[in-house]
């Protein structure tokens, strides 16, 4: 019997050849497909779940269904390389020098799909356990996200597919190897306020109704709420005025329009639907005192959502701590990411190397992390299905 | 001996004269050397007090410094006429039709000036009275101001000469004929606000220091205060907030910066300066409240005056409820007039024609309300000095 991966699979070149896949969303560029040809060589079973041009892979090793089965969730898709000229070396290199990674999706996330892939690989090869892995990889986590991960939920729904926990690759250290992982996120919303009076003269203000006193009341009131203070996993929820508009050039002119908008981070007190009843409320009884029509526009970008504290984050921390030497902070800071699609379907953490770069011209990344990284995911590995 | 004027001066021709001179601030015209040769032709002891380029006119019948000195106000300056092919007639053309005068400076206000000046002539020419009646005639009343009518007064003062009461001919009906005149003004005042705090991420409020909820604050604030209730000669005092601008369209940043502006129309329970104080003050306590700067620019536009009804608003309001049937309101309402500067001088009202259609294209106004207003500028005289 030939062996296809007699030795361990270097997670730092599978980073690079990932890194020189073009894999701006939502161009595939080679990557899903060199991940899909490696890990169907290692005995997983590989399905391209492609979605409206959105490419996607779900790969296991051992029995569908079984009910210890560890999931890994990532993407290859890249956000786009900005200004090329700025960067010292060609954003899609690959290039290891002086013990750095560079190229774009160095932080985020290529070399957080090599680790998990490259451990997973050695770990089914070497240890066959007695239950299964399923690596759950899309193409379109930049962007809208509509088609990704979401499908492979989906698919895996339909095809009676599972994960009994799910461990995102992204990163999740602010500065330092090992010192955050992250068990939940603060949902995002924001409002868009038109508040509509009548124009008129300034020196005849009871014969207009001016719509600006009516903006200021209501973001002051909005601005000093206390939405909450904090949760045992959550910081307080917080409102921002992200801006307030008229385009007025008259000082003698009551304009009839104004417009403002504001942004909420919110925690697990509160839902996108709480918080829209809460600003029309006080948005009906700013109307209530002014006469001024106001209109508001919602979007909920996410909810907030939490894998509270036990198995799954014990797991993740015991092998960032005896690899690294560092306790990780259990965090639900930062912005969105597939977890939150995850949520609904197993426990989910997340843990990845530090991001930094992230996004920025100069994506980069030292090699030393990625070797971590991997050798965490063996650990997590191991420790499941010790 | 030879009679200069032996008919009664018609205050329409001489109005229609006055509008073919092409007086648009501060080119002169040919309108005030029009009315120096017609003044001094009775008798009027007449001085041009041009300064920096503006044409003045002081014209004096009777003795200088006598104590019973009547004076009139008014200006021969025009505003642009705009969109000149928007005209029906050319703009100084001064022709009557139908009992229509059309032309610039119909109603504001060369008719008031051609009435003044053809009642003045008249009556000293018939009455001869014991004591002085002088005509103060600007070419900058509709332009900056600064060097019309308050360089009359300085000349006045520095050459002793004075009026006891003065009545300024600007148009002060909203409607009808005598229906209002003009005892004072409120004063009027802008602010411009930059509120400057930290930019952000919308995610992470602490690290930040928006500026946008001071400014709600600080509007929110400044547009609730009532000012006071009135007086007993002028309604309220307002503020208008006129503008609140930001202009960022990313609603996950927060911006470092944002303005707003307010406009204060005040009555004599105030003036500019403890405005000023007052607006600061209110600065302050939110600035210590948010640590957000606000840096605050003042305009001060005029102060508000009264000349409180007594001798002068009553020998008005007679004659033109004599000439018109009509008691007018004493009112403080509307924009400024050269009477905010006569005010230091002496007693002074405003009363003239319906003033409609004034700075509008088309302005016009019924030869019928210009001969009215010669007879009750003629009735004012005469009742003085009886």
């Amino acid at each position: 019997m030939s062996q296809t991966h007699p030795s361990p699979i270097c997670p730092v070149d599978l980073s690079a050849k990932l890194i020189q896949c073009p894999s701006v969303t939502p161009v595939e560029g080679g990557a899903l497909v060199l991940l899909e040809d490696l890990l169907s060589d290692a005995g997983f079973t590989c399905t391209r779940v492609d979605r409206e041009g959105i490419p996607n892979l779900y790969a296991r090793w051992g029995g569908k269904g079984h009910a210890k089965t560890f999931g890994f969730n990532g993407h290859t898709d890249v956000v786009p390389v900005g200004d090329e000229a700025a960067w010292t070396k060609p954003p899609f290199c690959g290039e290891v020098e002086d013990g750095i990674l560079w190229g774009r999706g160095a932080t985020d996330m290529k070399t957080g799909v090599a680790a998990f892939a490259a451990a997973a690989v050695d770990f089914v090869r070497d240890k066959a356990p007695d239950g299964s892995v399923v690596l759950t990889i899309t193409g379109d986590e930049e962007g809208d996200g509509d088609f990704g991960t979401v499908a492979l939920l989906d698919w895996m729904d339909e095809n009676d597919e599972a994960m009994s926990v799910c461990l995102v690759g992204e990163p999740t250290c602010p500065n330092h190897m090992g010192e955050m992982m992250k068990i939940g996120r603060r949902g995002s919303m924001s409002a868009w306020f038109t508040f509509t009076g009548k124009q008129g003269h300034a020196a005849y203000p009871h014969r207009a109704n001016n719509p600006l006193p009516a903006m200021a009341r209501l973001m002051d009131q909005l601005a000093s709420h206390e939405l909450d203070q904090g949760t045992d996993h959550f910081d307080p929820s917080t409102l921002a005025i992200v801006t307030m508009d008229t385009g007025n050039p008259a000082n003698n002119v009551i304009p009839a329009k104004c417009t403002g908008a504001v942004n909420i981070r919110f925690n697990d007190t509160h839902t996108g639907q709480s918080l829209s009843d809460w600003l029309q409320t006080e948005a009906n009884k700013v109307t209530a005192e002014t006469g001024v029509e106001i209109d508001m526009t919602i979007k909920i970008s996410g909810e907030s959502f939490i894998t509270p504290p036990g198995p799954l984050s014990d797991l993740v921390a015991k092998a960032v701590e005896a690899e690294t030497g560092v306790s990780p902070d259990l965090s639900t800071t930062g912005g969105t990411s597939d977890a939150r699609f995850v949520k609904a379907h197993c426990p989910v953490v997340e843990f990845g190397l530090v991001g930094k770069t992230m996004h920025q011209v100069d994506e980069r990344i030292e090699v030393e992390q990625i070797h971590q990284l991997k050798a965490i995911y063996s650990r997590i590995l191991a420790d499941y299905f010790a």
